[in-house]
């Protein structure tokens, strides 16, 4: 099997995603291999050693996906027996001169503490974490968004990953039976409508996962599950609450999707 | 300002990761815009437009950093008046060549529930959650790392952060005074004192988020942080629990550092 190496003077994130994105072009299966933090020609004469060490045990040479603000690392690095993909570096002389300033490269300048957004980011973690499933019914003023669902649709993870990668403070609000039943929204959610995504799902889809849960229980059964949806889906439609199917998507996808409909604005790019 | 454009017939992740790693290395401001799910001709033209536009409004050329599967949506966005930056396409052909197969391209092959390892994810997620601050001590066997620390030294983020990054099942046990006082690993924690990764902080750093949380308290006093944080790392050095500070970093630069020096495996490339 060939080896992929994602080598990097910082968190190596970058290359993983460059790297994992072209790869899943081809249809063939790789030996993932990251090395963050290479930060001394120490640590990048290491590295080199484990390419040329993978090179002579498996008679392949290994992809490298690197990106390094220091030359003299980077040099180690491509000066090992691996085919080396400089993604970054290849861009950076037509964008110099497409806008006309010179790159000044410094670490860690992404995913970085240093990063203006950061804080952001964090205090929007803390508040989805207070703010799920119903948890808090008094912040929402300070929400940018509220997502909505039964239990089990996809709320929580959908909230934190808004948190994490835009910087977004989303609060969840779980639907239980009784604010069905009257089919208007409780109370809490009323002043701030204009904040609210509903997520549906399919009943088949929310039955299997509720099973994982709570097996064999009136909860998971696809005749309980069925009738919160239908009820939820004529809430959204009645109360004209925003709304999209989550039950082939990823979190991901989801808050892509939501990002995109809302027009919020990212804290992070 | 220049506008960045990421346009994708998928999230948009990748090429936003991409063009923000690049732009990073720039001195200068820029309008970003995500346009995701460009999956028709007809939105295609849509956001062809949009580019169009805004060179009109604006006199310079938008930067455009795209990804798509489909051929003919990839070449309406690059007929627009944008510089485009087709960065994966790029790097296909030598892949090609390296791999000796052709690349079969398919949408949604990043970031989407597809993806192998997407149930892994969402399992480390609500575990992440389930196992949040010693909320629960019975299930720490099914952890793959138990994050520990005095209050607020960053182990809820981070534990979330490796789950939804990484796949990896992350418990947290936040230190208090009595663990402290006698100087040994709780009882809950002994039994799997191999997954134990201890994270420590500056005393001032500390002192000034715990401020944020309860203005003026003993809790967040310089005194009492710098005793407890001196505890805590004696503890470590006694237990030999491996631990970093986390004081200079962001939680993806934590968790990439975790990852590489405990050689956990992750279940997401």
């Amino acid at each position: 099997m060939r080896t992929a190496f994602y080598i990097s003077d910082g968190t190596g994130i970058t290359s993983e995603v460059f790297g994992h994105a072209l790869l899943s072009l081809f249809e063939a299966e790789f030996d993932h291999v990251t090395i963050p933090f290479v930060e001394t020609a120490l640590k990048a004469e290491q590295a080199k050693q484990r390419i040329n060490d993978r090179y002579k045990t498996t008679g392949v040479r290994p992809l490298v996906f690197l990106t390094f603000v220091d030359e003299q690392l980077r040099a180690i690095i491509n000066s090992s027996e691996g085919v080396c993909y400089d993604f970054l570096n290849a861009f950076v002389d037509p964008m110099q001169k497409e806008l006309g300033i010179p790159a000044k490269p410094k670490t860690h300048r992404t995913h970085s503490i240093h990063e203006k957004t950061y804080d952001f980011r964090i205090d929007a973690v803390n508040y989805a974490l207070a703010n799920d499933d119903g948890a808090n019914l008094k912040d929402y003023a300070k929400a940018d968004i509220i997502l909505v669902g039964v239990s089990r649709s996809g709320k929580t993870p959908t909230s934190l990953y808004l948190a994490l990668q835009y910087g977004i403070k989303a609060a969840n609000y779980p639907f239980v039976e009784e604010d069905m039943d009257s089919l208007s929204l409780p109370a809490a959610l009323r002043p701030h409508r204009n904040k609210l995504f509903g997520l549906t799902i399919t009943p088949e889809r929310l039955s299997q996962i509720r099973e994982q849960r709570r097996p064999g229980s009136r909860y998971a059964s696809l005749r309980q599950c069925k009738l919160e949806l239908d009820e939820v889906e004529n809430l959204y439609q009645k109360e004209r609450v925003p709304f999209l199917n989550s039950t082939t998507l990823s979190i991901e996808e989801i808050s892509a999707k939501i990002m995109a409909e809302t027009g919020l604005k990212r804290q992070k790019y």
